[in-house]
């Protein structure tokens, strides 16, 4: 494939050691998602810069860095709004490996706004998480503030409940429940080592509520990331009075969950949902610095492990076999 | 029936001149909602204090007061943290008219944290929709903050959706719309005279967006005071990204809505809800003060109308014809 | 003097019909603030677009548009972090009319980004106010949410004041005062005819406190347009419990305000600051129609005026002796 | 001594084990502070349920507790914004220790709203530390949301600043300074082995801050604890654009600080305070209960020291001379 070149007075070549693979990559190969033809997968990536334009002034070459994935057009009503990942010609809708050629790749071209510095604290590895930390960071944002002793839920233990899992924990918050149905999803979060965490699978979490009155006893925040609208109509009843239900997971465009807008009222609940990220990815990488200076962004015990690029085959199959939570591409 | 007495240190008795009718006292007649047996309904009233106990301060006797119907523990888990309204021994759990006795009568006895002087430039028919005037501006605070370019639906022209489209043109926002499928509820809100204010039969609202982009050019915000579990599946869809759906209407406690969760996510919306009110009632006199001396609370336009006690029924009756939008019971 | 030509792709070159002069740009003259050399002054404009570069799609010639007079590097901390007014070599460090020429001038040029379209219900005196009017919603946002009986102190009546009364007003806030030595500034507030306004000389408002526990009795949000640093000092000690004070007004760099840090304490108030404008533009414009329409943004009753821009010393000697608020230089 | 009564329907009388002394307490002995004659002072305490009135539920006999030492009125303007801590017959106006009698006694009465119970995973000693830990909570309420990656400067390492940090630790910070004048306050500050924490006198910071530019590279946060005036003149300056000034020590009243408006608004700074709690206790009581589970709790590395009630001299001279943080007095 030929090495993409600096054209723009703003891009950046960045040279590419690895690059995860995210679920929304697998509904792309699968399911055939509306995205550009041919256009080269991942959008998780880090790297080192090669080549810049001749207005780029925060990088130069051989800087280590991570990119968020897209970029803005700054004139639209959601970026003169501050929400520019909302931007219909941006965020996700100009993502690296959605709609301009991704990581997947020797090589790959960006914006010099995409870009923030890493220290050498941080593997390239690590650095390839800073796109779903900072996703996780921005469902943060939406839903804060978050009392000390809250109840949390998170459904689904796949790199995203991990991470989430992670964080919260790092930043204080010890009574945190992973629910999920794959035993070796379940295995990963165990082997997490999180003090306090407790790990279920769905039916104990339905069983234990039944005869609860959630109102009082439920969870103050449900963080979704299963991408199941049936997960969403199981979880849903948990919430207490004046909780949170934070959507996470991309569930198939045509489903639809049924939930009970009496209860909605009732408990004066909140749905809420994160969409990509939002000014977050600095603190991303600042917190997975700190976290990584702790051992508490191990990689290993997260379940994330390297594929040489051409095993993408196996890493999928590691993945829907759940022996791991994320593949990382390597080249 | 016997006049109640002050018993506790902080009890109030007050004369009741007049009370509104709820819509929730309708369910509660009808459909035999759980509230208190033999319990006197009547939650929205004003009145002037005819006797104190030794511990009352804050007001005397003569003094013309609404009254926020609910009162609160102080110490549980909610009261604890701000959200005294979701008390479980208090708030709506122990309404006047729903688990003490109500105004839908000569005197009401409440506690002094419920009263609020009331200025002689509002009359006690004012002051009996300071509760859902309170309600409306509870919602507000949940939402807010609101840009001030807010393309805005509500869903509903009962008293709710009059109010709070009122209340919304006397904060500046000229974007509104109110979508009502009965023609009496509709002529009401043309009767209100807000300038810009569209009014609108579902129908037309739907059909609107067939083939629109709702991501791009949906609503801000939609407002739903419908009680319809079907309106929030037909409005939901309508949202523009990054907009948000306040659920204030009290639907049928076993009715489901079947929501996108992919459109939650997608969009980045946030569905929102709002049960009665909590410190919101202060402002809420200030504000229909403000309003009525600007001659912006004209209760005729609104389509508020007063019945003697006696004659509740024909107030139903115009209630469900949908000739007025509110009742007052008058003494 | 040459016409500017567009350059970058995203150049707009605009013809200036009119742009107004503010009070910094009055220091700038008299006290030479660090400022671009031999820069063409002028950042509040309206014009109408008549070139573009080849990458702007916002906005085409022909377009009548209002301007942000900064641009942003989109790579800072504060850029990412979304506060983009704060940039370093963006903001107003790269403001037109301070480091970039501006627009006293027949031709301004600019950056897409910069721009919003006008209707035509909005002159292009109107839109020349944006810039302004942006900066007070900016403030707006910053101490939001501020309660609706709010008892209101605007220190300052030049235009930001008189704007800042006009907006809360529009936004249903009736307890404002306006406090102001000079007589002619008054004579204006005065004449801008909101309702319940009340208009002071400051001696009159320190008179009124002296006996006053302001702990209970004082301002709820002081919003100081005044650009002294006594005025703070004076001020400050008129807040309530649990207020807010606004510092708006650019004080003499060296100078100093000396406050009690107990009073600070012991009231818990805020003393929160409001620099230029950030994603507020877009709604200036529209809450600017929406005044207009309304007849609520009357620039002669606002004290605006226009001069030929060879009589800029006329507007500036007006500008001194109070007999206007703002000066508009047209060509 | 004689044993207070239980006489109101919400009262419950307390056994003390033991009491902190605060630096306010010392403030009411020396300086003679408006507070109720002959009280018995102490505000922060734990202690076990002998008595309660016929109407308290939330906690029975031989409960072990904590208490917040102020009660409300449930009626004020305060009290119905949400912000009891600010009412004027309730908050620090009607502290246990500063206008009832507090718990540097063997028992002390309270209302039942004021108690939180505690689980056996916390002492007595740590339970009377939930007052300052709420306050600092209460802090953290206002200034929230903090980046990540915030750089916070802690001036003073009295026990305020040290549980500051240690919150703040436990909450993923790690880049904080406590600044500290004193060497013993110092040598605490190390001793509480927070990884990363940084310990300076003022002068090095001072120092460290001559050729930077703050505007770029201040502080995020500044939480001053100090009590000081001229600590705020000193800190202020170091303020990165953007940030926060906390102030939360108790100055001396007639104390003023000399500050540059025009810095306060050229960098968009904040200045906040905190005046003791608001509904934050229970939240103070679960952290605690995590940070004790963690190890992260340790009152020894604090520099907390239990005296008898007899000893208090000795207490307050161990306090003056820094080589302690906080007293205890048990009995």
């Amino acid at each position: 494939m030929d090495i993409p070149r600096v054209v723009k007075p703003n891009d950046v070549l960045l040279k590419i050691p690895c690059a995860g693979i995210c679920g929304s990559d697998i509904h792309c190969i699968k399911n055939k998602w509306l995205i550009k033809d041919n256009v080269v997968l991942g959008h998780e990536f880090a790297g080192t810069v090669v080549d810049i334009g001749p207005e780029v002034t925060n990088v130069k070459a051989g800087d280590r860095v991570t990119a968020a994935a897209g970029t803005h057009c700054h004139h639209c009503r959601f970026c003169h709004r501050g929400k520019p990942h909302l931007c219909p010609t941006g965020g996700s809708a100009n993502y690296n490996g959605l709609f301009r050629d991704g990581a997947w790749a020797d090589y790959c071209l960006v914006e010099n706004s995409q870009l923030f510095k890493i220290s050498d604290d941080i593997t390239f590895e690590v650095g390839a998480l800073m796109e779903p930390m900072s996703c996780v960071l921005h469902s943060f944002s939406i839903y804060s503030p978050l009392q000390d002793s809250a109840s949390i839920l998170i459904a689904g233990s796949g790199i995203i409940g991990l991470l989430k899992a992670s964080v919260l924990h790092y930043k204080g918050f010890r009574d945190i429940t992973i629910c999920e149905p794959m035993q070796g999803r379940r295995d990963i979060a165990k082997n997490c080592q999180l003090s306090g965490l407790k790990v279920a699978d769905p039916s104990e979490i339905i069983e234990k509520y039944t005869d609860i009155d959630t109102s009082l006893d439920g969870y103050d925040l449900i963080f979704d990331s299963t991408g199941s609208s049936k997960a969403f109509e199981d979880y849903f009843p948990l919430l207490r009075k004046g909780a949170t239900y934070m959507m996470f997971g991309i569930c198939p465009p045509k489903a639809k969950s049924s939930i009970s807008p009496y209860d909605l009222l009732n408990k004066e609940v909140k749905i809420l949902s994160s969409n990509t990220e939002c000014n977050t990815h600095m603190d991303a990488v600042s917190l997975a610095e700190n976290m990584a200076r702790d051992g508490k962004l191990d990689l290993e015990k997260l379940g994330v492990k390297s594929y040489p690029l051409e095993k993408y085959e196996t890493a999928l199959k590691d993945l829907t076999n759940a022996t791991i939570s994320k593949a990382m591409l390597t080249v």
